[in-house]
């Protein structure tokens, strides 16, 4: 028999999962820094890690919004992202094709992020939480950009190495 | 002492981590659109198994320009994203939500496969296989434009279920 879950039920769940997630993004961000061996690639890692921080914060008022506690939920996307991520820093390490490789991985990221917050957004909506919308949008565009800001970075760089 | 990994070692491993995606995603697609209950979306899923046959080609391809044998890698990252669906396949069936979770895990996968046509097309173009960068790029435009598709059946299903 169907259970009587709906997409209330949906939303939480994955607001969850994405939870889960930024909070396995903030552990795997200083090492990706660490490891960068661009300076630009660097900073951009660490002014990521500040935004994220600030996902993690807006979530958590979501949760509030809510009235449900904040509780993530083993996300099993990111924990195989950045297990591929984490495999590229180990077998390039000393390379010159570490750095892209790292951009790879960080966009990959960023990708199931937007993926993921866009679906919220739209089911935000749907459900009629206004609030929640503006919260979710904020951190989608910040994840657009962040992408598009990766590009960038890729391309400098193997301009660079070209040169 | 650092291994001598260029960016076509890197090349090469990231087309066998989407060849072996693409492969977990030619077995996903038939139990998608047999759960999913619209038949707009059912049928977005059966045409999206059609084109996905064609990526899988379109690599085998590349990897013959390459003079390389066509070979999977385990992708963590698919296989996590397929296993969340999977999730929400169980977790939801029969009820409301079913659908607007089936379209939320199939953009997740775009979204993936978004990221890493992306980096491989730029990659080729920076290495020189111009002819592997009109292929990624034709896949790319494709799963663009299914990840827009998902985002437009997702409104009509709720419109749908709100009327």
């Amino acid at each position: 028999m169907a259970e009587e879950k709906t997409l209330d039920d949906l939303f939480l769940d994955t607001l969850k999962d994405i939870y889960f997630a930024e909070k396995q993004i903030v552990k795997a961000l200083p090492k990706m820094a660490k490891a960068a061996q661009s300076p630009d690639l660097k900073a951009g890692f660490e002014q990521h890690l500040e935004e994220t921080h600030g996902h993690v914060e807006r979530l958590e008022q979501i949760f509030e919004l809510l009235d449900k506690p904040a509780r993530g939920k083993t996300c099993d996307a990111i924990l195989g992202i950045l297990e591929e991520g984490k495999s590229i820093m180990e077998d390039f390490k000393g390379t010159i094709a570490l750095d892209a490789g790292l951009v790879s991985a960080a966009q990959a990221v960023e990708h199931y992020e937007i993926a993921r917050y866009g679906t919220l957004k739209t089911w935000a909506g749907q459900l009629g939480h206004t609030d929640a919308v503006g919260l979710l949008d904020a951190t989608l565009k910040e994840e657009v950009a962040t992408d598009k800001k990766l590009s960038q970075v890729a391309i400098a760089d193997a301009n660079r190495k070209a040169a």
